[in-house]
């Protein structure tokens, strides 16, 4: 067995090294590329795509998962872990077509370099042409990949293992029952807070250099990664050692930069404290999105937008922009950097509206799957949902459904994992302050290492080990994610801020 | 025929699509990767280097090769050149067996680390190692391709196909004996030059943003490339429409940066003119890496130094910095970046004493290849030898023995092309000049596009698709490389620069 192992080691090994040849094309495409690489960059993904997938799906890959799974490995181990996941993935990538895969990749590639100019320069219509394709390979890759209850649930199900719209249904009827409410109160009550603070010009160069403090502070490590700009913030890893996040600048919203830091920040911190042992293996990273997503809801929100964290920050911020803040209080700042009320941005939103915009991505890219709703009427099907979730409607596409890069790069099905990440960040921290109790007392002085410390022993070394599911369990005890301690820290934290 | 060229051409794409990832794994290793990424990298690299060979050695492209060897095209065709130009990669690349590929290109990505922080803390000691395995496994491919007269002519073969190491002792004695006497002359008389104005600090950003000026005028296409900052400058490219060099700036060393910028620069004007239809396929590029040096060395100092040239821009260059260059003249300023004497760096050495860098170096690789030399003993061989071309003895290792790249990526057999493309340059040139008489005197005006023009036209549309010798007995109707013109230009420039 152990000779086994080792050939599917290898043969992983070298996959896996493909894939992160491809993460490190998709971020300099994002990051640096010039407007002439795009065409060959898109047949370069297109091709390392097409390799992994032939590499990953050889039929000797599926004997050797089969004969190890009878290896009698512990459940816990790496071995009997790696051979799991690797089971579920190969399952998976066995569905899909080769020639399926390598178009899905080019297309993909190449809708985001068209959205990116579509939304330059405003236009739907310039990008309405490869989302079409987009739906289409979405909807060809579901047919292939099957499911029992919705098309939807076999493209959610390559983000959150296991979990159904019905079930994000469900969750979300929960929320939306508790947050409609919570939004007409705030709106009721809108005058306690402005955020007139912000709205002022803070020099993009500064907002950078100040960005880089904190993120080092909550244990980003430089040396194992960097940050570089783009249009729209992500993370990529290369390796457990090299991580890689972007953030962007605008002289007149800071909130940008500061939040967007924290949040990619918080992402890079799962995949940099992966065990050391799964560096290279398919078992580093995050286990579902979800998860993913509630750790940097976490450094982004729970976290950095508490009172805690800016007791410590804020001084050092007035010293950035003196000529801005240093007349502004704390508590005005607290208030204006957690103002509720409905906008057009999504990655701009506040806690509490935020979910009303996955509320509607989720509805839209369930209509396009099904077929009652053309990618042509598209616009028009987002502004009405805008208006009907947060009262207005955007002024144009790069403020509406331009905004997002995920369907130009044929993510579908992504978006609800967002809103389980709210979710499970509370889930978690609520069980971390149980064990810590001092923890915003820490970060009142500027010390992360503990909550860090909690997490990457309960969750980020584990990597892929584990579902979500099972690390739910694990950590918390809960059977399955569970809104209560969400609902309970934003009805607090906003009642507390409005004066409900 | 037909269908056997577009089964081939589908095959070499894919080839392509890896050996290019490649290459911007490899930029990204030089310019943003973090210190945590080396180890992966390498592992990467390698990786994608054994996908390439094993695709690219398979008996099928062999069989196909040979078939369409028989097909009758147009020796001046795409198609005929395709066939010709992979027939001879291909009968190359299969005398290196895959596990040596593999352990080179692992070797060789990590020795670049070793050597990065080697040359930052000026100790071979850390390099010994890791050079010691390069010489090794250069050895090990100089006798797995096979050579008539000495082993050096393996590993030129890669650079400069056709040529023998015993070809370029008697141009390099040529040269010798034209040069000594120069340089002894030069040096009777070296008061008739200082560089004074050059020893000022220059800040680094301004030097960027002037750098770019004449990088585009002399045709760099930024929508299709980009410069970035590295250790070592160099050109990668991605695709005919994706062309990024890197310079280096050093605040008291303004040269560095200028003609850096111009030399680089030279180097991508060739591979961004590729014919288009060469795009994606292995004739993209340039031919030779003397007729690439060729380029980059007549942009940097045929151009880049002449008078003409800086008639045009100094007026500009002292706008940008005027405390330091107000009140020196042109001439001053001219005799400066031409001021020839010893100096312990290859880059930046002066054009007369840039060939005894290359002298040393050719010898020294000899003698490591014939293991006539130990690595343990290469730092006191490369002083002595400084010691017998130049009359100084570098001060420490980052100024001697560390100064280069090449070795530590594993390339041996390489230099002796940057003094063929020297003497290249020169005798293009004098071709062009014949062509185009007034050129100085477009230069003067800051007009570039007739000199860009006529390279386009006769050597860097074509890319790979004729050897050096064709080309240049095409371009010239010289029957080879021929050194007078080059010992013209340099005896005429520095009488003049030093009334010899």
């Amino acid at each position: 067995m152990q000779e086994k192992l080792d050939i599917l080691k290898a043969k992983l090994k070298t996959i896996h090294d493909v894939n992160y040849a491809a993460a490190v094309l998709g971020w300099d495409q994002q990051t640096y590329m010039p407007p002439g690489g795009a065409a060959a960059r898109a047949e370069q993904l297109s091709t390392l795509s097409k390799i992994s997938h032939e590499l990953f799906t050889a039929d000797e890959i599926g004997e050797l998962l089969s004969d190890l799974a009878q290896a009698g490995f512990d459940y816990d181990s790496n071995e009997a872990s790696l051979v799991r996941v690797a089971q579920r993935d190969y399952d998976q990538a066995r569905k899909l077509p080769p020639q399926l895969v390598e178009e899905m990749s080019r297309t993909f590639s190449m809708g985001q370099q068209v959205w990116t100019k579509a939304r330059a320069e405003k236009d739907f219509s310039q990008f309405q042409g490869v989302l079409t394709k987009i739906v289409d390979l979405n909807i060809q890759a579901a047919e292939a990949y099957g499911y029992e209850e919705s098309i939807y649930d076999a493209l959610l199900n390559q983000y959150e293992p296991g979990m159904k719209a019905s079930e994000v249904q469900s969750v979300f009827a929960t929320l939306k029952s508790a947050l409609v409410p919570l939004v007409q109160a705030i709106a009721e009550n809108k005058d306690a807070v402005d955020d007139l603070v912000l709205q002022q010009e803070f020099d993009e160069q500064t907002q950078w250099d100040f960005g880089l403090l904190p993120l080092q502070a909550i244990g980003f490590d430089m040396e194992r990664g960097r940050q570089d700009k783009s249009a729209h913030p992500f993370t990529t890893s290369f390796s457990v050692n090299d991580v890689r996040i972007t953030t962007r600048l605008h002289k007149e919203m800071i909130g940008s930069a500061l939040f967007g830091t924290l949040h990619e920040g918080g992402h890079a911190l799962y995949e940099q404290n992966s065990d050391q042992a799964l560096e290279g293996t398919l078992l580093a990273g995050g286990t579902s999105l979800g998860v993913h997503e509630s750790q940097s809801r976490l450094w982004e929100n729970v976290v950095g937008r508490s009172k805690a964290f800016w007791q410590f920050y804020y001084p050092k911020l007035q010293d950035f922009f003196p000529a801005q803040l240093k007349s502004v209080s704390l508590d005005s700042f607290y208030k204006a950097i957690n103002k509720s009320e409905p906008s057009y941005v999504r990655v701009e939103a506040d806690e509490v509206t935020y979910n009303l915009h996955i509320f509607l991505r989720f509805e839209l890219e369930q209509s396009l799957l099904n077929k009652s709703l053309r990618v042509a009427d598209l616009p028009a099907a987002w502004n009405a949902k805008m208006e009907e979730y947060l009262g207005m409607t955007p002024p144009n596409d790069a403020l509406g459904v331009l905004q997002d890069i995920h369907w130009s790069g044929g993510m579908m099905g992504y978006f609800p994992t967002y809103t389980l990440g709210n979710i499970l960040s509370l889930q978690f921290y609520s069980k971390a302050l149980q064990d810590i109790p001092d923890l915003p007392e820490q970060f009142s002085k500027g010390e992360f290492g503990a909550l860090l410390g909690w997490f990457r022993e309960h969750i980020h070394r584990h990597g892929r080990k584990f579902t979500a599911n099972e690390l739910i369990e694990r950590v918390t005890g809960d059977a399955g994610i569970k809104a209560d301690p969400y609902l309970k820290y934003i009805k607090q934290k906003y009642s507390d801020i409005y004066q409900l």
